[in-house]
């Protein structure tokens, strides 16, 4: 595991930032509604500072979805434990592949007892959360992988897109199972320039009252 | 200093929500704009998901000031360093005081070489941020309190209600020597249950593209 030194002038720590910026270049999934940049004061225009008038959905870039985004009167985005929000994570990458499924976590060496699992896919590597429009073919989690997450003891998995699951799921059921199991899910992370390997996740989210989702600024921390 | 401890079942880690809920009892500064989250998706209305539009202003709640709050041209939120926002920081009491300034911090106790300061004032037992209503009679910094900070290379400075600065400073020189300065802000802490002393801070704000400040989720995490 990897370790945060304290003590001044010892060791080095290096903070990786896994959030997309947001503006009016974010992507959004379809139907979203769209993130708006409102100035609310300007020192330009005269004004004593600079106030900016943010609007934008709940689920939109890096953001988290508590068990509330699918299931009325589970978590809300204020509930979630910090303790399962920050703590030791395991990166895995999965390439050439469209839906990672069961066999592919199989395979992707993951040790075991990995609460924290967030999942690095070619959508990094296509730099998918860098472009403005919506990419309806991303790598996605299938409901067996969903399952496989669940059935291992992962409390938080995260996905280098928008969305777990795939954009033609109408049933949903990759997300059904992953917060009906009470995990929270972490989708829209920037991975590209992190390898596999074990990190400190600090994922932290708006705290809305009693909100669906809440978008996050995530970092992993790593001993270097 | 504290150390996490990321082995497996040994030690105890306790991590401090010290961020306020956003929603319509957030209390917010004169003429900011309101807080709001309207419904975007429900499925009590028959949609798959639930889905908040929020809009909210970017010095509400718990929040940070960058340097571009005040000073065009300078470090927007997106471009403060991590590595300043993440770190061991320190919490000192300060209280029976209306106005921190320079004798109050010399007589603090606080230790040298601390780059992270946070103000616990009678703010917190007054439990300010918990009401609604805006109170202009919050405990604040003077602008030599400011300097002192800037002196001691404090590097990021919190305070335990919605501004930093006296509601009355119309000069704004307490904003003005500390974001001058290149230090950042937290104001809007809920300290009430942080006992003064060391802990690791992670101060993790919306990564808004260019924004003049931004909500923050801040968390100060400490062994038990």
């Amino acid at each position: 595991m990897p370790r945060m030194n304290h003590s001044k002038g010892v060791g080095v720590t290096k903070i990786h930032d896994i959030t997309i910026p947001i503006g009016p270049s974010t992507p959004l999934w379809p139907d979203d509604p769209d993130i708006s940049l409102e100035p609310a004061s300007r020192i330009a225009n005269g004004d004593v500072s600079n106030v900016t008038l943010l609007t934008m959905g709940t689920h939109s870039g890096t953001h988290i979805d508590p068990p509330a985004h699918f299931f009325d009167g589970t978590a809300t985005v204020d509930r979630i434990e910090l303790s399962l929000l920050c703590g030791p994570a395991f990166v895995a990458e999965i390439n050439a592949v469209e839906r990672i499924g069961r066999e592919h976590l199989d395979a992707a060496k993951i040790p075991p007892g990995v609460r924290r699992l967030l999942l690095k896919t070619s959508n990094s590597s296509k730099e998918l959360m860098s472009r403005p429009d919506f990419d309806a073919n991303f790598v996605s989690l299938s409901p067996s992988g969903a399952r496989w997450i669940v059935d291992h003891g992962v409390q938080v998995v995260g996905i280098d897109y928008l969305s777990v699951e795939a954009h033609s799921d109408l049933n949903h059921d990759t997300h059904r199972v992953l917060l009906g199991n009470r995990l929270s899910v972490l989708e829209g992370l920037d991975l590209r320039s992190i390898d596999t390997g074990h990190y400190l996740l600090f994922a932290l989210p708006l705290k809305i009252a009693r909100g669906d989702g809440a978008p996050v600024r995530a970092v992993l921390v790593e001993n270097i």
